[in-house]
């Protein structure tokens, strides 16, 4: 079980299954799994002429292309490790990436050559840097040591021996974006990239069919494209890729020209494509389903695909961490009798665990919790696919039973459907009783005048913490405390109503486009909460527990460009 | 990996989804996958307590039932063998093979009681035996010292350790049933077995869902139901189980009153079952798809599911070697646009291997031959699912590159649809080509007149051996040579003509109800060929090679009872 098995698979059984690619030079270009077979060989060649040994780590920067395919499966092949840098990122913190794998080659794009220009000398572990376009296309500033990719494998065989080594050698790496502290490496071995292959593969999961066409938007170098750049030529499906373009107009052509029926991105794209289609009055034709992830999906997503387009909108959540696959929000037969409306609540959860997955909540005694759909609690996942240790760091946290702290909090409901509530480090411990802060500002958020919202604890003598409530208003509104308390009555239990709401000019978002409460939390830390306050004490609940309100995700998400799947 | 966590990740996440058996005492009895994990549980309380160690055989003997896969689990979860007896075998062959896997405990069903009371002592090593029934249904001559089965597991704890062993521990094993030598045990590692699982379930082969309700006609002593016995509780799907009843009726009734959605049998049952429709004037409404192998599928069965019934058939291939699926004839992309007529004869052959498993054709010298559809050779298959060695016995035959001999000849064409056309022992050697024994009998009896054909190579003085056409005539029918042979012509090529036709009285069929060649060969080891024959000479047809006519499977198979999964 080695992952070069998957390519060789594909170019036997499904060699004339096309890859189409919009290329970083412009055009549209089509290749099958047989011609990137051959080229993925050609690239273990030039890597073997260029000193790489089996181990070393081989560095992309680069867009879906069919050519960052023969990359991948050309490193990984002859039993190197190909690490995916993530060029959303600060130049500097791709360098210390780079630099803290120990990247000797980086196969990067056109695109981000003015950058590697100016910042490369910062990973001096970067022997070589191979372009992946032709001479003719050879940047300014790019010099004789820079190689052009199609130069560096022209002319060279197109077979090369292949796996052969033990199936829990290391193949990818990937790190983790770290809001707290440095990134993290993330080394995924051929075994279990080839078992998440296997896994996404079921047909309540991603599901992929030889004849399906499928639009990998989410990149290659978050998590693996989920899976794609394995799943896809596992079973022959036929493979399009966006290259640097992901707005709407050229998602929609992509998705028109080529047929596409199934696809997978986070939901910044979706809103792209459906903002794009509302203003042309364009449709899809052959499209049938999209898996969503990345965060959570808006109600708005899911609503517009099912009304407008019959598309069906799976809700997948994981992380690095998981390969990335954790759960799928895949109707079960219980939900069979339902109209839309009922399981729309539903499909918005993060979904459920497939055969190599399991999931657990746990209190902070590590005492398992009831999967009643309200009491939540720390989220904990296992599977062969489940990162055990990080790269050259630290291990993962891990309980005796194996199972990872994911660092959310989750609910799980009695159809085993997964919600996460908030990241386990925000939650809001009120009287050894949890408040999601996510729930709140997601309400508070729906405000008419509300441009952001927050929430975050802050230090109660009593209750240990209480919520806060920020709010940045809309431009030339004003608003008072009582608006925003008035608006969350109702809407949230009683004893979960913040003990303040203090309006802001501003609230820090971090790189990835989410609210960076470490910030916020500073900001705060001498804040003093007013002695008198409007909640209702948490004694008042006990007896019967008082019913969460389950509010789905806001029809808006902060912008701020691409998450990581799952949190960074 | 190992195959306990299946049935606890049914327990789980599907754990009301239900499991219907037809009892063997005669009523249709309901649990679902949660009762069925504890209930296996307690049958590992039950083992411990007889004195079963990890590692041990303990046997069954039974059909279909909740209570057959209690045990399954119950003996596997444990990390001792369950080893599956055919009881359509005869009684000193099973023996034979439970002494050979030094089987402990036997647990069996009330159908096989009597067998038992008269054969049991050939087994020695047979420590206990367990009925599968309760008290009130103990039978005649079964003595205190044969179990019931409730009574056994009766109060015991319904939770206990499983796993924790290595993946390649051993969980199963399964006899071939010998048609040359001694039987041979086919042992299944958690590992081979749960990588088994995840294969079936692609889409694109037996993709099993949630939604799914799967009835498993194909036993559980056949190659392990091919996987369903794993995979429907892997994804949570609705199970059907048949007992001992797979007669048209019973099964009708448990496809319509259960709502089945997906079936897998031999041939014979869907011929049963299509006999039991044409006499009632039944129909079908909610089984959407059959997979179908163990013998070539007859076309009028495929027609017939398709122009009755609108369900979909999938003919599959394996053997007990291969766990067993090896390859499936899921239509590909490339079939998309055409007519159901064009795409027929495709849909007969025996398929295309998923990811996870790799064929090839061989000719005599090991050198790799073109997938074209007409060149035949000897069908080599590989993976991780893949037998190497026999149990207490001597290594699959496989060559350098871990390829297993099938003992099979066939073709591979352009679509990349494999063909069986003959067994390798069957095959006719004439001049240094192969000529297909089936190819030629199955045209040959679907002649009006035959009731039964089988070919033989018969000793050639100049071409090594040529075909000879053997004919069982109907009860009551005279008939010339030259009938037969014109009836060929035009249907085969020239060269393949049998050289000379006898009428017999009797065609000899093996225990699965194939022709026994063997026999065959043997009663004509004497005979000479007319010295002047009809055939056209090969070397005619040097130069471009004559088309060979792919002729579909004849529309009646011989009777006889249930083929294993692939060759006996």
């Amino acid at each position: 079980m080695t992952v070069d098995r998957i390519l060789d698979h594909a170019d036997r059984w499904h060699g004339d299954r096309e890859v189409i690619s919009r290329s970083v030079e412009g055009p549209i270009v089509r290749t099958t799994w047989s011609r990137i077979h051959g080229r993925a060989k050609q690239v273990t060649h030039a890597l073997k002429e260029l000193g790489i040994q089996p181990g070393d780590r081989v560095a992309t920067l680069g867009w879906n292309t069919a050519r960052h395919i023969e990359t991948w499966y050309g490193v990984m092949g002859m039993g190197a490790v190909c690490h995916t840098l993530n060029p959303r990122l600060h130049p500097d913190q791709i360098m210390w990436i780079a630099s803290h794998a120990g990247d000797r080659v980086l196969f990067t794009d056109l695109t981000f050559v003015p950058m590697l220009l100016e910042h490369l000398h910062k990973a001096p572990c970067i022997e070589r840097v191979v372009i992946l376009s032709d001479e003719a296309h050879r940047p300014d500033g790019a010099g004789a040591e820079m190689f052009m990719y199609e130069d560096l494998i022209a002319g060279r065989p197109t077979d090369a021996a292949w796996g052969g080594f033990d199936e829990n050698t290391a193949c990818g790496l990937c790190y983790t974006s770290g809001t707290t502290g440095d990134p993290k490496g993330v080394l995924y071995s051929h075994r279990s990239n080839f078992l998440h292959t296997f896994m996404t593969l079921q047909t309540d999961v991603m599901g992929l069919s030889q004849r399906d066409t499928v639009l990998a938007v989410v990149p290659m170098f978050h998590a693996n494209a989920w899976g794609l750049t394995f799943s896809a030529p596992a079973v022959g499906a036929s493979f399009v890729l966006p290259g640097a373009r992901m707005d709407g107009a050229a998602i929609h052509e992509l998705l028109e020209k080529e047929k596409v029926t199934m696809s997978a991105a986070v939901p910044t794209v979706w809103q792209m494509l459906l903002q794009h289609m509302d203003a042309t009055g364009d449709t899809l034709t052959h499209l049938r389903r999209v898996v969503i992830g990345g965060s959570a999906v808006p109600e708005a997503i899911v609503r517009a695909f099912h009304d407008r387009f019959g598309v069906d909108v799976v809700h997948a959540w994981g992380m690095t961490e998981t390969s990335p696959l954790g759960t799928l929000g895949t109707p079960t037969a219980s939900m069979d009798g339902m109209d839309f409306e009922t399981r729309l609540p539903i499909l918005l959860k993060q979904g459920r665990p497939p055969l190599g997955i399991d999931i657990k909540l746990v209190n902070d005694e590590d005492v398992a919790l009831p999967r009643d759909g309200t009491t939540f609690g720390r989220l904990l996942v296992k599977g062969p696919t489940v990162v055990q240790s990080y790269f050259r760091g630290a291990a993962a946290a891990a309980d005796g039973d194996g199972y990872f702290d994911t660092g959310d909090v989750a609910t799980i409901d009695t159809h085993g459907f997964m919600q996460i509530t908030d990241r386990a480090k925000d939650v809001i411990k009120s009287g050894g009783e949890w408040i999601s802060s996510i729930d709140i500002e997601n309400i508070a958020a729906g405000h008419p005048k509300a441009a952001l919202a927050a929430v975050i604890g802050v230090y109660h003598p009593k209750w240990d913490e209480r919520p806060l409530l920020l709010v940045k208003l809309k431009d030339g509104v004003t608003a008072t405390k009582e608006e925003f308390l008035d608006f969350l009555a109702g809407k949230i239990a009683k004893w979960w109503t913040p003990d303040d709401v203090v309006f802001v000019d501003d609230i820090p978002l971090g790189a990835t486009g989410k609210i960076d409460k470490k910030l916020l939390r500073q900001r705060f830390a001498d804040y003093v909460l007013p002695t008198v306050h409007p909640y209702t004490p948490k004694e008042e609940t006990v007896g019967e527990p008082e019913e969460r309100i389950v509010t789905p995700p806001p029809p808006e998400k902060p912008k701020g460009g691409f998450w990581p799947f799952g949190k960074k």
